[in-house]
């Protein structure tokens, strides 16, 4: 869809200054954007991208004052008008047909909520419950006794095994896996003997799961994701762990065995935790970090292994000043050789 | 199922001290039991968490003596204990059906094995031999001329390419990619060229491999995962690795190219190997380490670049001296001025 | 099959020295072939590998010069009779049949191109359009609108999400995921509120994508892979990233949001860039780099925080020298109380 600059200005009831003619086929930000499209000038920080951005034309905000090489819009509220206009461009979204496909493979006993959809080729357990409003995507594999809430959606390829137990309004992306046996072994000798995995995972309301992160299910009693929490894509859960309510968690993270978030922590990419562990509630844990022992919450914890933040910024420091500290005390060293050939000669 | 602690006492052939009325109807840990469910002081050095446990009764040694705030059971083995208990309580194992689901596509000369199952929509290659007893479950597809030996659970989703071959008793969780291409390509001019990758994957007896394990075919001849070997969720294994028998591998662990690890090696998560090294049996890799040389046997190794653990630590202990290393560097640096100021004024 | 030494020599017109009537039956390297098997020096750094190599027979230079305890086959060029040894042994590439499988599902106004083929129980949704010559195998899942180009390959359980566009020639392994929404919320109190994620997913032509790598779609505008990239197993590329033509990036490599990559930048395995950040064409990243701000082009870089290498090798150095920097100071300490003593008693 192409829309000039005027057009966009009245959708957005805001005022254009420069080419108001120039047609306009899409939103991007600031540093991505190419000719034709329109971007946004998000925060003042990122000021002094504007001078080389190739977009067409720039939301601003109504006070803004500064310079631009291209036209600008200048709207109320930047994020409202981002919002809608990201809409105008955005992706069809495909209906979804209510009902349960043909194709798709019912056990014994299956249950499907009014107005929710099952795609082709699923696979349903016996047992299994859908609420009201879901949807399953194509390819899914419920096992048995899974229950997911109403208005949930389960994109394609996803897995659940048996007896996982999920809430109402949660998003679950392509091919995640959740409920698969926790790793436990206990030593046989050289060998490993596995150590059943007997319990089930259950997911809140809210939630959010990335693509192929993979939740195990508990060794017994449950892995337990609160309400609210968000994570990302290929993040491990091992059995047994946690998440309190409202939690989020970047991409590749992993948490061993055990491990318990308290609610709202929030948990940067690739970081890890050690397992058989505690975090409280609301601590941010920075990406890349490596928790190995029990963290209060309220703080902001970094590096490896973790510690608050300011100390590890305040080690690296020390470490990045070593080539001047060697060079001190090798001056050091020749002052005090000079004073004790002083002395000796003395 | 609910049962009074009166119930379990006798099930496990123990002794009640405290409420035996109350009901019971889960297991868990010490730090995540909720009212209502048994619990279990596993070593002594967890019993700290006795007094904040929520559960409503603790399994523990026959001759334990210490407080507790809730009910125990006294039984011999409390690991004994632990399975039985787990057992009462655990999600119901979906049965298998011997035979190949109606849905299910076959190639050429398939054999599948006596009282073998093949789940709804799965899809097998020419040649595909599928050995006795062995579950391949819903929406599974493996390429032609794969082998699955005895016994082999493959749960939903997972894919194998051509060629693959695996042992007896060998488990593959939901979502695994065995087989894939790896990844390798020659410099032509600013361009990749790709190196085809024609080798095979050939995974022992007894191995289990996680959610989302990704193990790559081998540029030629094969990627070797030994007998007994058990790798965790989400794990990637390039071509040509081989893995020698009875290693553990935690999640997230990275391997390049040709890593070879000799049997019984153990590797913590996030830890990564940069490949064409290989590493001794019975060597430890501790999480988040990363190995770039080869590294002898029957070692801890730790950090990156991977030393021995205990080097590693007295590293880091140094570095988080530095300030007050910085700090006696300045003051004998004052003490130096001071003798030098003296030396001048006399 | 099975060929001897001598069979091997005059397919590759090379010479024989040694054994020339024993009977191989696969190529593998150095440390990993077996007894029966051909091998081959690469290279002259892997010299001291040939006195333990198992192998029957390896491929030399022509004018090698050398120790070697089994038959060496002389070759002009080692590579090239590498690529042909490696075609004999290697495991057969099933044949793909053209058209669509009966049952695979298909919305409406789906076009599949000349040749093309479309796997069973794979499921494309409203308007895709399947370039000739491509092949979509078993299970995958192509949302509405998708579009992908000629002789490209999806590998079975592939998923892509509605509106992705891919460009020709591109290789897409098992379980990889295109189209995923990005991970963006806003804060609501202690909830998260979830930003819709409303753009596409745009990749180019000669692009090959590991296995259960996940590329996530815009925020709005596209996420973009440029041509010729190569993306390994298990990468997690975030909304709004831009890869350049000809990047190459390892397995377990996590992109946040807006990430942007010049053309043939190069990144090793597990790194991670904390997004909204630029870096430099040519640039490589060393694998377990974290880069946290915009790098210049053509550098090599590593650590994290990352910096240039050399900075990076010197600060190590600084670090494992610490125990002596230590022992030093302590030293001077002595010599300089040493010395004080002098003063007070002079």
């Amino acid at each position: 869809m192409m829309l000039t600059v005027q057009d966009i200005a009245a959708r957005l009831q805001g005022v254009a200054e420069g080419d108001a003619a120039i047609e306009i086929g899409g939103l991007a930000g600031l540093r991505e954007a190419e000719a034709g499209e329109l971007s946004f000038l998000a925060e003042a920080r990122y000021q002094n991208w504007l001078a080389q951005t190739r977009a067409s034309a720039v939301l601003v905000a109504r006070d803004w004052s500064g310079a631009c090489p291209c036209t600008v819009i200048r709207v109320d509220n930047r994020e409202a008008a981002c919002v809608a206009a990201a809409g105008w461009w955005a992706a069809p979204v495909p209906p979804v047909e209510p009902g349960v496909h043909p194709t798709a493979v019912l056990g014994r006993d299956v249950q499907v909520g009014e107005q929710a959809s099952v795609g082709p080729h699923c696979v349903l357990g016996d047992g299994v419950r859908i609420g009201a409003h879901t949807v399953i995507e194509a390819n899914c594999v419920l096992g048995a006794g899974t229950v997911v809430g109403d208005h949930c959606r389960l994109y394609p390829l996803v897995s659940v095994r048996e007896g996982t137990r999920i809430g109402h309004r949660t998003l679950i992306h392509n091919g995640a896996v959740i409920g698969s046996d926790g790793f436990g072994y206990d030593r046989d000798g050289p060998r490993w003997k596995k150590i059943p995995q007997l319990g089930v995972v259950v997911i809140g309301d809210d939630v959010e799961i990335g693509a192929h992160t993979a939740i195990d299910r508990a060794r017994f009693g449950k892995t337990v994701i609160g309400n609210g929490v968000k994570i990302d894509n290929l993040v491990h859960v091992a059995h047994n762990c946690q998440l309190g309510d409202h939690c989020a968690v970047a991409a590749l993270v992993g948490f061993a065995g055990s491990t318990i978030l308290g609610d709202g922590v929030q948990v940067g990419g690739q970081a890890g935790f050690s397992g058989h562990l505690r975090v409280g509630a609301g601590t941010v844990v920075a990406g890349r970090a490596g928790v190995i022992k029990d963290m209060d919450g309220g703080q902001f914890v970094s590096d490896f292994p973790a510690m608050p933040h300011g100390k590890a910024r305040r080690m690296h420091a020390h470490v990045m000043r070593l080539p001047e500290l060697k060079k001190k005390v090798d001056a050091m060293e020749a002052r005090l050789r000079a004073i004790e050939g002083q002395g000796a000669s003395s």
